[in-house]
């Protein structure tokens, strides 16, 4: 095993909120654990003789055992061009694995008929070994190929399924807080809730002693506290779970404000706790600091909102109508979650797009509201829409909080999420495909040489005819004109002439798991699309 | 050449907004014109011997030269089940070929800027006959592999670029409508507009002498009438494009209000034409009709709305909060469209979901409309909530419009959009993989024998353990635990008890280009993942 990898190659990241930094030809230095421990801009670096040879020359006198990751960004032998660059691991801080099976499943109901129908039976489901192992290791590849590095999970309320969970993390060596589920109301139905707030507690002891088995240091996998959100909780367990956390120095994650009924039933639940705010009801039980961290958080109250920026600083939101400038606005932390089966999809891209959508959408309304307070006030169109503009949410911001704004919440914001020297590389290899058209036409009849004394409808049947000869000809596959496509290809394309920033957008919302072509968590490759 | 052929497995439509139709096992005959002959539900026949040896038996006394097209629904060699239905293929309303390269780029900018920065120099470019192959190509490769078995294009003004996509649709076999775009005002940019009105319908007219030599029945490919929209035309064109419509007998395609401004903008140009609607100054000028397609239609006034309804008939929409429900309770027939590139995907399915999402967001909307409305007559939540829920489009919904209800807007609802005797076989073959863990657990050592006197703890270690093993030998391919995956699965996947809707559901919100195995146009095959 080498003591040093240099990872060659384009690197883009997003240090902060609106910031797209790129380095196109950078040396990044990992050392064997995992941490860089240097960043090369190499773009002044001769490549006469190949940069790998170049950088081996560099390196040789200083550093012992470099092993070089060199991804060439720019051609294959096939004459297919990809252009590749690496990003910072995406952070999911938000989901339920256990409920992985119905993505994409929401019926027309309301939340609490769904889950009565599908969510609680699944999750029930899973404390048979073989079907949350199942469940699990689907869930998994689903993360892992989408370019997840680190996530933050509800398992169930089962100790068997949720230390299946945090075994199948470590062996597949995903950054993972692991959670219990803890609920002993009946809002739940009895066949799938804890029999007591004393039962729950132990039985999350339990899960935390497996975790500590498997990683005593919590490097990879770490456990948090997790009560299901307020309503499904006794007192006597939210205050059991709060001093759990204490005792332990661990995070504690839950739900908050997702929607308005929800939020009324809070109020009804526990009348004069937390001075009347949901996340007052958290702060009351020792559930809301520094290192809590709350799903949803779509219908924060000012006073809820501001107890979250002078207390937990921490909300992570999820696809949906949250409004997440004015929640940056007020200093609270976002990140953002795939939160299956409430979200379709597991993968982080596909949630980085839906924010920017949500926060189009939310502009649309804004404008509105802009519109007639301007025209009241005297305000002029312009000022009206900078207004509304402002809180649409840029691609680049989006990969923000996809990444260190994520990491942020889950306070690994100095470790993972961007490339700097003393994180670690939790990294993905994307590519992109490039269509050269100019240099592929040129190579075809079509583009040849253009009689100059053609009439225009010459030059129209001369053109069909080759048009039709090659279609026909299936460029030499024989099959009738279909484009061979295997399925693998991805839907991104560039087309030669866009700004980096461009390209990032195209691949946030056109791209897919089919453009992570390889993954590393702590400098170990987790997936790979290269067999 | 078979004079016919029997596709066989289990065909799904939607033959009417809300209804999902399944024979799960069905033989439909199609005609060596790729007509539908007979649909014959299958179930209660035999399959000891294997159901393509019972149709043999079954039709040899009937037709000849019978070729069968047996799509094993169930199970492949390698132990992966993949489930297989055949649906109708998309019909893309309305979207622009022409700006495909500009997929997924939006900017911050105004609709104007857009146009100006991005939309105008690409469309323009097109001119260039290299160019606008190579594009439309790369867009017909997406649109076809997403299922889009006809689409209404708008190309550019360019006749050489139109013509080139009628010739590239014509090769490859997707049914289109091709549209050379007409605008002569100076909303276009010097570089990029017709002359004059008389040149602009000279160049149509060329655009349709191609199209009538290509495909002289207009079977396949068929022009459209297409001013791009009623403030990029003079008065002289829009008459003109009128007149030549009803001359040829053409369709119209245009787009219509689709953001506020716009609307101002159409009163502001045309003072005193159409009685003050934007549907009325269409009308003035002939374009507005049964065989007219209104993109977009977000902010219909209700006297558009009623135009509409009573003359046209026809308002397909594209992904935004477009009101799709009350459209449909006045009368309007809807359908979707990709809207490349003011939408970011040329899939089909994709606006389907989106068209699923912003009616859930326009359901949200409407709750809090009908909970104020609903207090102040004293109506009850049940109430209000049923008023809300009913702006809500099912994934059986959106599939209608993605097919059948697109294909009604384009005057081709009894021919493609469902299966039925006398329509044509435009179709996909639909894949999506089964996740049969109760029989793949019982071949692992986890569910293998579980010894009854172990205590918890020894039986999470011992499980604990199976996981890590089977994980680190990579169930034997050994690569340190990564599962293999090469891009080409896709991502939806069935867990064994599934309803057909569920399963429907699944695939609109989960599933993209990798589950449509194959693609149909007329009985002609025009796309084939199996290569």
């Amino acid at each position: 095993m080498p003591m040093t990898k240099v990872y060659l190659g384009t690197i883009i990241d997003t240090p902060k909120l609106g910031e797209l930094r790129v380095i196109e030809h950078a040396a990044v230095f990992v050392n064997k654990k995992g941490v860089i421990t240097r960043i090369m801009d190499i773009s002044d670096k001769s490549f006469s003789e190949g940069r790998t040879a170049v950088m081996r020359e560099t390196l040789s006198s200083e550093e012992a055992g470099i092993e070089i990751v060199d991804q060439d960004w720019m051609e294959d032998d096939e004459g297919n061009v990809v252009r590749k660059f690496w990003f910072p691991g995406f952070v999911d801080t938000h989901t339920h694995p256990s409920q992985h099976p119905n993505a994409g499943i929401f019926g027309k109901s309301t939340l609490l008929d769904w889950l009565n129908t599908y969510t609680f039976p699944l999750e029930s489901s899973l404390s048979s070994p073989a079907k949350s192992r199942a469940v699990y290791t689907s869930f998994l590849t689903t993360s892992l190929r989408s370019g997840t590095t680190t996530a933050s999970y509800y398992a169930t309320s089962s100790t068997i399924s949720t230390n299946t969970l945090a075994t199948l993390c470590h062996a597949r060596g995903q950054r993972a807080f692991i959670g219990r589920t803890n609920m002993d109301t009946d809002l739940q139905p009895p066949y799938y809730r804890d029999a007591s707030a004393s039962s729950a507690l132990a039985a999350t002891a339990a899960t935390i002693a497996h975790i500590k088995s498997l990683d005593p240091t919590y490097d990879l996998i770490k456990p948090i506290i997790t009560p299901r959100f307020a309503p499904s909780c006794s007192e006597e367990l939210l205050a059991g779970l709060g001093s759990l956390a204490e005792k332990e120095d661990l995070p504690i994650q839950t739900h908050i404000s997702e929607n308005l009924d929800e939020v009324a039933l809070v109020q009804r639940l526990f009348p004069g706790k937390g001075a009347g705010t949901y996340a007052g009801v958290y702060d009351h039980y020792g559930l809301l600091g520094p290192k809590t961290v709350l799903a949803h958080a779509v219908h924060l109250s000012p006073r809820s909102a501001n107890s979250c920026a002078k207390e937990a600083r921490r909300s992570p939101t999820v696809p949906g109508l949250c409004p997440v400038r004015a929640l940056l606005d007020d200093g609270i932390e976002v990140g953002l979650g795939t939160d299956v089966s409430g979200g379709f999809s597991g993968s982080m891209l596909s949630a980085a797009r839906e924010a920017g959508i949500v926060s189009r959408v939310l502009a649309g309304v804004e404008a509105r509201g802009a519109s007639i307070e301007g025209e009241a006030v005297g305000e002029g169109k312009a000022k009206q829409r900078e207004k509304s503009d402002r809180v649409k949410l840029s691609p680049e911001e989006c990969l923000y909080l996809a990444t260190r704004g994520g990491a942020t919440c889950l306070g690994l914001g100095d470790k993972v999420g961007a490339f700097e020297v003393g994180m670690e590389w939790d990294a993905q290899l994307i590519g992109l495909n490039e269509m050269r058209w100019e240099e592929q036409q040129a190579a075809t009849t079509m583009s040849g040489v253009e009689p100059s004394n053609e009439t225009d409808e010459e030059r129209m049947k001369r053109l069909a005819k080759e048009i039709r000869e090659e279609v026909e000809g299936g460029g030499g596959d024989g099959d009738g004109g279909r484009e061979v496509v295997d399925g693998s290809e991805g839907l991104v394309e560039l087309w030669g002439k866009e700004t980096w920033s461009e390209r990032i957008a195209k691949w946030v919302f056109c791209g897919d798991d089919r453009n992570t072509r390889r993954v590393y968590v702590r400098g170990d490759m987790v997936h790979s699309l290269d067999g």
